[in-house]
């Protein structure tokens, strides 16, 4: 068992949540029960540790029984020890050290199906938007989140905990620049939306049964001009009252949903 | 100009971004350039005092002379008067003491039109998905944001931020019991949809063409077993992936455009 808080062990887990630390040891952590399930239950060969309070252990049994079968290092810790490792408040009790859940881009492409969905986040830098956007995607079902370069790293304990555990559920690629991104999409023949508040073409008025990505911009500037010009088409999401506009993750969530809904009806 | 940032004056403006200074004063703060702009467009009653430095009374000269020409007080402050006054690290020049927007219920109810969309959220207690409520239900041009007694004040700073000016938009009633909002909604011949990822009704299945009522719960725990009981429908927008779940303020905004594209094509 895990007693002292200033350990090394303990110390190394709690540098995981700055960038610099992350991009060294080529490690992340999950904190809290629903993304350490989430992580055992669906990328087990990613996870490295558990860690676990003894109150967390009783509580989230089924958590520990999947994590001990897939024959991953469950080590129990103190509430304090818990504590100084993560980044959250109130990590509940169980953190999971992980090797990052990214996919090569080449090879994310060659996998999508069909009428494959995607949905690209380009200069995304609020960590809570780019969180929820993944969580959206996945909930729409989508096939694959590649988020461009010049963005919030997805590994950072803010976006790992706003995608609710998403993050191990769908193919993410991060790291590439966003026009080898449009031109791998672009020559796999997906058609590039560019979700923008000033588009011409209206989301119910989009053809959505093809494979298509939805292009999203930075939640303050949205897209760069060089990106939305790239695209196929420039979508907005329709606005009904007085709002000027809706956030990047509000967006999104519309945008996938419109495109699960039309790969459900096809 | 006011130049001190210790003053009485500028102590009591700060003072606003507690609730009890709120509640006793009957007063609260729009900070930034959109929320300010909002306000002395759209509700210039409610507003009591624009503080703006030399900067942006340059840089948003429009709002300046919409409050000017509304017969508003408008006093030019330095910088650090205005940090010192506002909750947010960057106000960007601009903040007003607004009176509070909401209405009584009653009355905002008897002015629904025939088939209203209505947005009640119950125990709602985070701001950022209070205000982002608040903002997708201006978008999909809802008639009217009811939030329950027990729910996140809306004139709190972190609200009002993230309605990014729909507070000024859209009617809002606060601080009914929910068993009354129920009520008046329901003798006002509106139906009362609960939005609960158990439910047994798909979101593409409900009849969103009559007057009806989302109902929303808790960003946690989701809604009261009694407040879905008193319910007419219980709606849960579909998962097509392995999401567990939608947070609150992405379900509500699938929602809320799900009644505006009904209501659209009637």
């Amino acid at each position: 068992m895990l007693t002292n808080p200033r350990s090394d062990r303990v110390k190394a887990v709690r540098a995981l949540s700055r960038r610099s630390a992350r991009s060294r040891t080529g490690l992340f952590l999950a904190e809290g029960p629903q993304a350490v399930r989430e992580a055992v239950r669906c990328r087990p060969e990613l996870v490295r540790d558990v860690f676990v309070t003894a109150e967390a252990a009783a509580r989230h049994r089924p958590i520990v029984e999947v994590a001990a079968a897939a024959g991953l290092a469950v080590s129990e810790v103190t509430p304090e020890v818990l504590a100084a490792m993560c980044d959250t408040e109130s990590p509940q009790g169980l953190a999971a050290v992980c090797r990052p859940v990214d996919v090569p881009l080449q090879r994310a492409v060659a996998a999508l199906p069909p009428a494959g969905l995607v949905c690209v986040l380009t200069h995304v830098r609020d960590p809570g938007n780019a969180g929820t956007v993944i969580r959206g995607a996945d909930a729409a079902g989508a096939d694959l989140v590649v988020v461009s370069d010049a963005s919030v790293d997805v590994h950072s304990p803010k976006v790992v905990r706003s995608t609710a555990g998403s993050l191990f559920h769908v193919p993410v690629v991060v790291g590439v620049p966003v026009a080898a991104i449009l031109a791998a999409l672009r020559d796999a023949g997906v058609a590039l939306l560019a979700a923008d508040g000033a588009g011409p073409t209206l989301l119910p008025e989009v053809d959505l049964r093809r494979a298509h990505a939805w292009v999203m911009g930075n939640e303050a500037w949205g897209l760069l001009p060089e990106v939305r010009d790239a695209c196929d088409e420039v979508v907005r999401v329709p606005i009904y009252g007085r709002a000027e506009s809706l956030n990047l993750a509000m967006a999104a969530t519309l945008c996938l949903y419109a495109s699960a809904e039309a790969r459900r009806s096809t």
